[in-house]
């Protein structure tokens, strides 16, 4: 047989994403299961280190405490696999969107066909320096923040301050939720500085590189911003806004969780938790003690996820934002999605669509797979296989508990969260092509 | 002010399908809060009465038990106002899509303007002929056929014989899934002849009447068949299996609903419960009983529901399989949704898009609700607001505990559910309109 002239659905730039984030995680596997990695007296399984790996590299889920299961060297590389992670992943979806971009404008500039089918290693080069620039910069910044406040105020030796600052420096900005803390931040829930210095850096890593570097060049100028910049911060404050009152609301009487803490340090905790849920992962409230509605809300939140060719997951601010406008659209009678006084090209429509729809599939085959293998409730799955979709590592504290087969599960998750989304959508984009002819048209009723 | 020049969302026919539907609730509220409806010794206060009313016509929840709280008095006007909610329902929307699909056709045919705007009377006449023509002949077969079995086989008198079966040939071709009988039709479960007939009435009535008019008339000339018809067929086909195996496969073990059964009862039960999930809400398993994951797979169901313009609710078959067809299209790299060797117009997928995200919208709202006012877990909360939206009827039974406020949402959702998809989409359709300018197009960043 003759290979098939057209390419698979993974086609090659897409498989660069997939296979970078592989490999790290394989590598970070191998590490973890160094004797050295694990405290003297516990041992780490294949599939712990498994789990691990992945959570780390994609920023989700932990299966055991980071802070008394590894030694320093285990923390390490944790840390590590979670800045590898992010930097890879930031760094080949930024190219896969200017691949895409550029692709798709070959259409419209065909003088151009030559360049567009690949980069110039050069232009690789300056795009995966800016990454690292931005990265390094902004997890500097919340590190020294880190340290002064750990050390002065909360009396740490400086070297274990500058330890654990430069820790979670990194989990924040990569939106990964990792922490040294048995409880997470909880016992910082009530100190502004540290909340919402985590916060800033959970925000910045998952407004999305596009973003980032837009803002950076521009920021005075908004008038110049692209539709994908507007989109982004506009979701990303609705959200955030939306979040907040609605965890408030549903945990302001709570005496596990925001019930005895005052006005000012609820709004702060239901507004860290609105924000760690898009998808950073860190807890200043314990989720295995939160409301119903709340767990529920976060769901949703952590399905949204963060920006495009961000650390954050989900199948992505700028996705939910588009089907929101298309709503707006259609209520108005409108033909064509517009947003900022641009139309949002149907082609993009199309693939916010089917990133959304199969997500909410593999959600609901997931939680279908670990409610008929464990006994946990509805609730408590649900949270677990969407935190684990979105890349959060938010966890109501049933990870551990999980049969093999279900931590199996979470993993695959957490691999698709990661890559799926952008792979799915650049996948498609790349592989539009126009017909020749068109079918007749017919409507059937809907509704 | 002067009024605005453009109708509201709620255009004049749209109106008329609420109305109508308004107008069975409220006058079968007052009919159930007579005395002489309600077995001596009881009381039904107006929230019951009101929950009734719109559970009949809507074909959805109960919230007491029909046989033994309402007099035979109290179950007429019950089986009164399933009956006229489904043929008025039929009726509107039926003659909704003609009027939807003839105003779209304008834009093609010019020529016809003057007529397309109304229907003639006798044109309304004849539909509404049609519908009760289908609707009686129907009930009348089911009738039959439940009258001789319960007659013969289980020692009812004739008259009472023929009263259950009349009752239960409403219900289930009407999709109200009303059982005189506490367990429902558990008692029935492994009998085929009493299943399978309620089955079918079931099916017949959520085909939808534009479909069982286009069998009727070329049921043997498939290749005449409409894009609507081929859809909801292929659609309801994949439900069914589907739903047979996934129930199936999660209740197989469980000694409370299937697992005492032999296997051809297994099937049967299984088949019996995905049909009627879509959206009858008879039961032969009691779901207080069953798996969570039965309750997922079964909210899935009843969320998808029916046929356009049947007596089942969801946001309908062709909404789901014009989403389905939209992803595969995606997956293709194709610009256009195609089925059957014709494309599904575009206008259409943003209206199945529309109705779609504001159901689930709708229900995660609804769920939070829920949620909030009652102690239930969410597996119950999700499958009690998601068989209310479906106007379905299945319930975990925790409908008659929730708190007024919860009972009132429940209430909302029914009415929404009955007369939402269809008013949404016709209202979007017929709000249509063609810009004269297009914004210029930009591409966000997707995934
Ligand atoms: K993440
Ligand atoms: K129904």
């Amino acid at each position: 047989m003759r290979p098939r002239p057209r390419a698979g659905l993974l086609t090659h730039p897409v498989r660069l994403v997939v296979l970078g984030f592989a490999v790290t995680v394989a590598a970070t596997t191998l590490f973890l299961l160094l004797p050295v990695a694990t405290t003297p007296g516990r041992t780490t399984s294949p599939l712990v280190a498994v789990f691990t790996a992945t959570g780390a590299a994609s920023g989700a889920l932990a299966v055991v405490d980071t802070g008394t299961h590894w030694t320093t060297f285990g923390e390490v590389v944790i840390a590590a696999a979670v800045q590898l992670g992010g930097l890879g992943f930031m760094t080949s979806a930024s190219l896969l969107g200017l691949l895409v971009s550029r692709r798709l404008g070959m259409r419209i500039r065909l003088l151009a066909a030559a360049e567009t089918q690949s980069f110039g290693l050069g232009e690789v080069r300056r795009v995966v320096r800016a990454v690292a620039l931005v990265t390094f910069t902004v997890e500097a910044v919340i590190a020294a923040v880190l340290f002064l406040r750990l050390w002065l105020t909360y009396d740490r030796s400086p070297a274990r301050a500058a330890y654990e600052s430069v820790f979670h420096s990194i989990t924040a900005f990569n939106n990964a939720g990792h922490s040294l803390y048995g409880d997470n931040l909880v016992g910082f829930a009530a100190d502004p500085v540290i909340i919402l210095t985590v916060a800033g850096g959970v925000i910045l890593g998952g407004l999305g590189f596009p973003v980032l570097f837009e803002l950076r060049h521009e920021l005075r100028t908004p008038r110049y911003w692209s539709l994908h910049t507007r989109v982004t911060l506009l979701g990303y404050g609705i959200l955030t806004v939306a979040g907040t009152i609605a965890v408030a609301a549903t945990e302001w009487r709570n005496a596990a969780t925001l019930g005895e803490h005052g006005v000012g340090d609820k709004l702060l905790a239901a507004f860290f938790a609105s924000t760690t849920a898009r998808t950073a992962g860190f807890n200043s409230i314990d989720y295995a003690d939160a409301d119903a509605s709340t767990l529920v809300v976060t769901d949703v939140l952590m399905f949204i996820g963060g920006g495009s060719a961000s650390t954050a997951g989900g199948i992505k601010i700028t996705t939910f934002m588009i089907l929101f406008f298309a709503i707006l659209a259609e209520a108005r009678g409108d033909e064509t999605v517009d947003a900022f006084g641009r139309q949002v090209s149907p082609a993009a429509l199309r693939q916010a669509l089917a990133v959304a729809l199969l997500g909410v599939a593999l959600i609901v085959v997931a939680t279908l797979c670990l409610l008929s293998v464990s006994h946990h409730t509805l609730d408590q799955v649900l949270f677990e296989v969407t935190s684990a979709f979105g890349t959060v590592g938010l966890s109501t504290g049933i990870t551990a508990e999980l049969p093999a087969f279900a931590q199996c599960v979470l993993i695959v998750l957490m691999f698709i969260g990661r890559t799926g989304p952008i792979a799915v959508a650049s996948a498609l984009a790349l592989r539009e092509r126009r017909r020749l002819y068109r079918l007749p048209e017919e409507r059937p009723i809907v509704g």
